[in-house]
């Protein structure tokens, strides 16, 4: 061993104590004959001082020292005069007797501390100095907590952690597989799984009866902000449960990794929320729960008052922001013109503002009277200052305006703190989709998905708005704002997967074409089961407070899915095709 | 929960008490006017009764129960008459009250109990029935509680978990690998890592420390018999370490793994053999050391007797079995032919057979005296009833037909029992091998492998002979003749790994295309570091006392690299194909 202790040890009480650290060069200075150095590694930095008087040789390898140089360091632990109460380490130095060089480096292109001085782009090219970062560093360490509390705590909860392969099967549904060529096989290919769905069910058929796994899975989907081609789940599943069983095991969960990982207790039980509710009163089937500002359908008081605007819509909302009764004419104007780009897609906007005075000062003061006006705000609670906002058209689309408006203003009122954490379960979701386009139901979640059991005479019924309100056994893991995961009770009885393919219109062929496999397999005594999957990159992300998961990835892609750092991907030999038995039709060229 | 209790869980303590079990049906058979229904699940089999005068209904259905039904059922436990002492819940039965069929199942094509009727391909076929076996879930029982040891000590030890990327880059050098063509970097393919190597050392550069994965990795090889293209590994890195360090840090996870997954104490601290003691006295770098029989060199005794085969070879050795003196001469033929096939290769075999009177029988009398041979045997301490065999050639070669000589004899005299374990840690590798072909130096382990550091002066000499007594700091983890795992100390200076590319003979250019950017990676401060890699399948396998790894995997590929479950790797759509910007050369009817 290098070192004795770790540069994030050693206190006042190592005093006198020789002690033997390695580390990297944070930075180097001198203050009078003296030479401070600051030695990092990922336990904390420690400062280490040669003095004016010290051997002559150890004073001239303590001027070379640059930034970055690996060094193994002996000396003797003093109490400092001037403490740094910033650093655990803050009330010693080492006032050294050795400095062996241990590697040289050349001068890192940005700032390894806290703050880097790099762009983005630099910092992804070098990512293993960018991962020296502290940031990053804890990143990485709570990302290594949580999976070993998701660990700890399921196989306390009897779960298996079992492997599932990597080389799967491409199926025609779903996102687009990545494929890999087989040599061994010519003309054929394996595809990458864009979840381990199939076998997790596989498992539970074979008896596993609580599986787990914390797993890669691959998608190759154009990739949106904050996506990656290679992204982890932790997937689970259960037999002989009910949807109350997983929830609670889920919560469990969650509960033990918000209280062991970052020391905070979340309620027990957990809000419940219906997806009706969720989109109703926050115009979201993830809504963010750390503040209220909820929507309300104003539909009836807003209409019969010669608006022709709110007259001809099936729904009008509206929500109270409060204190926002000082936006001035030109803020309304701009939030106007906010709620109306594509993004939000939006007609216009109504406000009406509660002025201090109590009085009420609306853009549509020609329709409404002060009483009407008054009876609105009456409904949505509105105290003096607030600044009511109105939008209308279809309700769910509406809904979702609202929705999208109230996660603004819940921004700019600064209700958004990272640091507190408002998880609920969104349930009670419709099983099935209307799709007016095709003129057929879709399924909301999979088409093994299984309705609620106090649903079932509706699902059994020929009539489209008995089908419309059967409520599905799946539930969605909701933390401020974000989807974290999701998962349901699946379908184990053959009859009931008949009638669901049924309903979905999808014919006995075809369900044995996309299906069959796993359909077979269900016949030979599949329990009853259910299970869920959480995105990890994205629970890591937001217990760490942020909102992008890359820093929780030690080595990401970029949006274009290329991994900058060692440039991939990248092009092969020509020999390599030749025995994959393929052709790029790409020029060499290019 | 659809239990109040599993089928592995009640006990005479419980008679009396009213449960719910839920499981599959083992077997049903009627005794009398009774039912007896062995329900089973992961936890165990619990005996179900159905009385003869129990309601009809009851009766009827207990009667239409088929092999592998999913019940849910409800009654009393109770004192069994006729009790079974070979399972644990053998004290008690169920008497029944209620059955629910939760789903049936079709005939299963093979037996599904501790020995099954069913052949390895329709098993194979059917994985998630063969998983359903007991011996299958203890393989996969046994592997998470492995892996579980695994990331309790690792984590206990400061070590961090951090997953890296399966879509890489495909590498000039090392074996063959899989490739992912990239849709949006058209004509470029991403590899799929072979070993996280190189990821590892860059997270040691980024100042990580103590690194470990269970990892994936993959292999594009033609698969000999327990190869799989997908394995997993045990993959870990520490920085500012020692040999000694890393060794000690491992064999407490072996030790703890072994204490607590099988209830095994090996020794403390574990025996370390040289890698030329192991070929010298067990003629292979992975020596199983459950006995003993170890090679002698018997070189000077055996020359000069005027037997020519063996005056004319550089090396003479021998093993002595004890008691297999009463080999007939045919059985001694046999083994004479054993050792002549290609898979070992010697040209012939000598025996020296030690008579229970003590005189003494050879193949070579003619040649040699009863006082020879009776040298021979007292160098080899043979006692009354052994058998000396003897083979003689090139010294390394000879060694290791002995030592395939030996493990032979082992299995024949009962010596391999798969319950014993033998750990040890091989050390003290050649750093370089010379090929006579090729008239140049390869690294035996990887170039980036450093010398001891007591064998440096030889490393910068331009003697061969010095270079070839330069040791490595190099180690293997070796169970019972066979490897799991195995690592070294890496250079971490760049003069050090310029000279080792010398002596390997890759010049400058060289070595920037084919390691550059690991290189580059290193010249921004890279700590003193080295790791080793475990094989997890074959750690799972040999823990549970068996050879092949295939029942230590939930769901294997066959050596065709097949997984005939799912029947893949499988043709895909063309329109798939294009957008990858690749195309097929095997014609669409194959």
């Amino acid at each position: 061993m290098y070192r004795t202790h770790t540069c994030g040890e050693l206190r006042i009480s190592n005093a006198g104590e020789t002690v033997t650290l390695a580390g990297w060069v944070q930075r180097a200075r001198k203050l009078g004959g003296m030479t401070f150095i600051d030695l990092r590694d990922r336990y904390g930095v420690t400062q280490l001082v040669v003095e004016a008087d010290a051997d002559p040789v150890l004073v001239e390898t303590a001027s070379s020292l640059g930034r970055e140089f690996v060094l193994q360091v002996t000396g003797t632990v003093v109490e400092r005069e001037s403490k740094n109460a910033k650093m655990p380490t803050g009330d010693v130095e080492i006032r050294l007797e050795q400095i062996v060089v241990l590697n040289k480096s050349v001068t890192p292109p940005f700032t390894i501390e806290e703050n880097s001085d790099g762009g983005e782009d630099i910092r992804a090219k070098y990512r293993y100095l960018d991962l020296r970062r502290p940031p990053l560093q804890r990143a990485l360490a709570l990302r290594h907590r949580l999976a070993q509390e998701v660990r700890t705590y399921l196989d306390s909860q009897g779960f298996m952690e079992i492997e599932t392969p990597y080389l799967i099967k491409s199926t025609p549904e779903g996102a687009r597989d990545f494929v890999v060529p087989s040599r061994m096989n010519p003309g054929q290919f394996y595809a990458l799984p864009q979840s381990p769905q199939t076998f997790k069910q596989l498992l539970m058929v074979a008896g596993y009866d609580r599986y787990f796994q914390i797993v890669r899975c691959f998608r190759d989907e154009d990739l949106r902000a904050d996506r990656q081609p290679e992204f982890t789940q932790i997937d689970c599943e259960m037999s002989f449960v009910e949807q109350e069983d997983v929830l609670n095991m889920f919560e469990g969960m969650m509960r033990q990794m918000f209280k062991n990982a970052v020391g905070v207790d979340i309620p027990n039980p957990l809000p419940r929320m219906s997806w009706y509710d969720a989109m109703d009163y926050y115009g979201s089937d993830k809504p963010d729960i750390r503040f209220g500002m909820k929507i309300h359908e104003i539909t009836s008081l807003a209409q019969g008052h010669g608006f022709g605007v709110f007259d001809s819509v099936p729904y009008v909302g509206a929500i109270c922001a409060d204190g926002l009764g000082s936006y001035t004419r030109k803020q309304v104007d701009e939030l106007t013109e906010w709620v109306k780009r594509p993004q939000v897609g939006a007609k216009g906007l109504v406000y009406i503002r509660v002025n201090e005075d109590g009085s009420l000062k609306s853009s549509v003061d020609k329709f409404f009277s002060p009483e009407d006006l008054a009876a609105i705000a009456g409904a949505l609670e509105a105290k003096k200052g607030d600044l009511i906002l109105v939008l209308c058209g279809e309700k769910r689309k509406t809904q979702t305006q609202l929705g999208v408006l109230r996660i603004e203003l819940g921004n700019r009122l600064g209700y958004r703190d990272p640091k507190v954490f408002a998880p609920l379960w969104i349930v009670d979701f419709p099983l099935l989709e209307w799709s007016e386009e095709d003129g057929r139901f879709y399924a909301m979640h999979h088409p093994f998905t299984a309705p609620k059991p106090e649903h079932e005479a509706w699902f059994y019924s020929d009539k489209k708005e008995d089908l419309e309100r059967v409520c599905a056994n799946a539930y969605d893991f909701v933390l401020n704002g974000t989807e974290l995961g999701g998962g349901s009770i699946r379908i184990h009885n053959a009859d009931m997967q008949a009638r669901m393919f049924e309903v979905l219109g999808i014919g006995k062929e075809e369900a044995e074409y996309k299906f069959g496999f796993i359909i077979n397999a269900f016949k030979f005594g599949a329990p009853p089961h259910g299970g869920l999957a959480f995105g990890f990159d994205r629970v890591c992300a937001l217990f760490g407070g942020q909102e992008t998961i890359r820093d929780y990835i030690a080595f990401p892609k970029n949006n274009q899915g290329r991994d900058v750092m060692i440039d991939s991907p990248s092009l092969i030999d020509e020999a390599q095709m030749q025995e994959l038995c393929i052709v790029s039709t790409v020029p060499a060229e290019t």
